[in-house]
């Protein structure tokens, strides 16, 4: 048996057989967006991601975005706990014909979205190799009781997420050349795809609130799957209610399965209590797209079950 | 200009020109072994490190030994702030045909090193790439007033390194199949090679008296310049005094060559002043190799300066 005959998730389970959990790790593999670690002072955060050039990063991106996305990620998944990223440390693997040009643009990529949200990028490493490949690995901190975990919905609560749906699918069909739009559409989709924000301040505003969250980069599907499973409840999704990016509406036959399925939107899913609704969107704009149940994931008005499925890397 | 005309501290330069400093950032991008952030209730210090199947990891390595080396780079940085570790996470790029005997055994093999220095394996990634490509991300702590930088060395205190030089170079000649030795010393000196122990205890134990300390994988060489530059001072290396291992004394023409310029040993190159020389003898095993001086970098007894040169990807 080889690796591409099993699932990520089998092949994460394959690696991480013999890891403990030493005094203090809240939060250790497998178990969430991010880890967490207890000082005694509070707690730190830590995520990491790596990224290649043939599989996250589309032909058309510019250096300066491909920079930006290498922070991005990880700062999506220190929000998703409720966390305040502080730094981050970006690795990256250069082939040897990189243009100096485009290395000085990754760079500034890089600080643009690490700058936006006071994220200082404190070290790294550079090598050479074959395919442009990046490593972000980002930390941040949180008081223990506010850290906001995968495993919290309760029966009977509000399903909520961030933002609008679909862009970055959409975006990536367009990048792809199997859909067009008008200019000004193109534009937005692309920047949805190519220049995608963490949700930093709504995942900070969201802890004290959120009962369970995550962020749904992989897809709204996945995330509710992993959402479900970490909490042992299901979810009831309201088809009319789940925000569809207008340019997605607009423009596309499918724009439902591209919002569900696409992958790509680096939004925020989380459930609250009923009684929080006022309180939170104070704070933060988001939908209410349906609500918590006891077991399966139903999308309502159309009799069917949401798959696991979007965009997976094997 | 491409990245292969060019120095890596140059790319290193180049990519890092936009990054700014934030709050509490005590050391940032380019300025030492790891990234140190100071909480207000003491340090957290950070490094990263990417390695690759061709570059970094010789043929003959095994699964295991190749999950061992990925968290003992990151600790060896961790150990030369003299911080002590407390946990990692290991991003993976894993080719499709990757046995998952390999996978299983590269997870042991980390779980290895992590958990003989205490070490929790906190998370990760996991994704399909063409040559196998591991980032390791290591967390530690300190009190503030105990971390060691690179910049402090003065001149006319006592030059120092832990442990034996010389072993993991001459066991990449004999990986490489250019030299030969005997059963037993073949295995030494692939031990030193391919299992490094990162001086974790040694870093703890020289905290509050080393005055500069650095990690010597790339090469003692290499170090000598990094100290010297971040310190404005220069060493005198007293040939006879430099710590050979046994294998390469016994094996090789060159052992001073090998140990000087060899690379690959994980030990801690570090300053202290002349008066601690007992009260560190107690705590850590260590050999005198020199002194401080004002400027260059002498190898006594032979008219020459020390190059900077050693094990370098770029």
């Amino acid at each position: 048996m080889r690796a591409s005959d099993i699932t990520e998730k089998k092949l994460i389970e394959l690696v991480s057989r013999s890891f403990g959990k030493g005094d203090g790790i809240v939060i250790g593999a497998r178990e969430d967006d991010c880890a967490v670690i207890d000082t005694g002072e509070g707690c730190i955060v830590l995520t990491t991601d790596m990224l290649h050039r043939t599989t996250d990063f589309p032909e058309m991106m510019t250096a300066h975005q491909i920079g930006w996305m290498s922070v991005a990620v990880s700062l999506s998944d220190i929000a998703s706990m409720g966390a305040r990223p502080i730094a981050i440390l970006v690795s990256i693997g250069l082939p040897d014909d990189t243009e100096l040009d485009f290395v000085e643009e990754l760079g500034e990529g890089m600080n643009a979205c690490a700058s936006k949200y006071d994220v200082s990028i404190v070290g790294g490493d550079i090598d050479s190799h074959d395919e442009l490949t990046l490593c972000g690995s980002a930390i941040g901190t949180a008081a223990k009781e506010r850290i906001v975990r995968r495993g919290g919905a309760g029966e009977g609560e509000l399903l909520c997420v961030t933002g609008s749906l679909g862009g970055a699918a959409a975006g990536l069909k367009i990048a792809l050349g199997e859909a067009s739009a008008s200019d000004s559409v193109r534009e937005i989709l692309l920047k949805s795809l190519f220049e995608p924000e963490p949700r930093v301040l709504e995942g900070l505003a969201l802890a004290g609130y959120a009962t369970s969250m995550i962020d749904i980069s992989d897809s709204l599907a996945i995330s509710l799957h992993e959402l479900a499973d970490a909490s042992g409840v299901g979810f009831q999704v309201v088809k009319e209610q789940i925000p569809i990016s207008d340019g997605v509406k607009s423009t596309f036959k499918d724009p439902l399965e591209l919002s569900i399925y696409g992958g790509g939107d680096f939004e925020l899913l989380f459930t609250i209590k009923r009684g929080d609704v006022t309180s939170v969107k104070d704070k933060v704009p988001f939908s209410v797209i349906g609500e918590v149940t006891s077991s399966g994931i139903h999308l309502m008005g159309s009799d069917q079950e949401i798959e696991f499925r979007g965009y997976r890397h094997f």
